[in-house]
């Protein structure tokens, strides 16, 4: 019995583990959509969220299985718990790619981004995308080290999106207000993609160490 | 033994109520904060947050503690599981708040918002408070027609929401990128906050009925 108990807790950690490298791969379709203005693949990012979504209903159902069923405590306890946080933290990283990939969509055939902010955006996104996928092997290995990458990951994102402001409010901006608005939401959502990764690295910091890290400012 | 484990889901529940009515007295505050550019409205909205945060934590050690020494099971394992969510859910209200707050710090002591677009910050705000107060309610009364409602609310902030945008991208808008930019990161922080109080009445809809509504897409 209890092999198959430790069996459900890996099950729930690999299909988090899973979540997380769907949604690095829907941001990056959706900054490549963005990007280059391609339609076909911003519609592939839109009709794969539902997925996502799917998965996450499946790891809520099996923590609350776990919790029915098994009783656990202690860091068995914190697995689950956290394993309930985390799921909604990368289902949002979904969403988020999602808006990505609607902006794109919206604009079509024009392209959202003035040339000069693009190679922000190709950066941003490649930031969003690394720390998604190191969300993902945090969850597998439990690696402190590897968690706390994830904070320095988040530091570069956080400077390019503030960078992207003080490059909208340069009187030499050129493009005007519609541009502006667009990427304002834009840089919000992978500002905001790369603080819910930095959640579930935190939560997996807490499962094994039993204390949460500082709380994220944002 | 029983009527102990009652008292602590309660308390659980009236713990969750209360930090309704403080991301609501928050929100109110800030949006004052904003509308007057009110600099030590906007203080206190600042520096209460961390109380908020508190309770929150407070909130998931009950929850914790619940689930480690009674191991609820149908109902009770749901709202235990439900007010893990909607501590998340009411603390990241406040942290919306709290922006709103920073926003109108920020500018201080020009105004954030010109003249025209005041009123629809002013009915967001009403709009928002409400939500979080029938958010606490809904908690304390588990009245599915009184959690209907939000989604009526948040209709309403979702108007507002789009007919900001359309006031920016007008051609006869003649403030210029800097207050567009402020002014569509404000839009977002009551959007979401609406959202977040949805998600709360929702997931009380899901401790009544076994069911989860369907997905809130934003």
């Amino acid at each position: 019995m209890r092999d198959a108990y430790q069996d459900q807790l890996d099950d729930l950690a690999d299909g988090l583990a899973g979540m997380c490298n769907q949604v690095a791969e829907a941001l990056e379709k959706a900054t490549r959509s963005l990007l280059d203005a391609d339609l076909q693949l911003a519609e592939e990012v839109i009709s794969e969220d539902i997925r996502v979504d799917e998965i996450r209903a499946a790891a809520e159902e099996k923590a609350f299985a776990l919790l029915a069923l098994q009783a656990p405590v202690a860091t068995d306890l914190r697995i689950v718990v956290s394993a309930i946080h985390g799921a909604g933290d990368i289902e949002r990283m979904g969403d988020l790619a999602l808006h990505v990939a609607q902006a794109a969509r919206r604009r079509h055939p024009q392209p959202v981004l003035p040339g000069e902010v693009a190679p922000y955006f190709a950066e941003m996104g490649r930031v969003g995308v690394r720390l998604a996928r190191k969300a993902g092997d945090v969850i597998r290995t439990r690696d402190l080290a590897a968690a706390a990458e994830l904070e320095s990951d988040d530091d570069a994102m956080d400077d390019l999106h503030r960078h992207m402001f003080s490059v909208l409010m340069d009187r030499h901006w050129s493009h005007g207000v519609g541009p502006a608005v667009d990427i304002t939401l834009l840089a919000r959502f992978y500002e905001r993609y790369a603080d819910h990764a930095v959640a579930v690295a935190r939560r997996i910091v807490y499962v094994v160490t039993g204390q949460m890290p500082g709380p994220l400012t944002v």
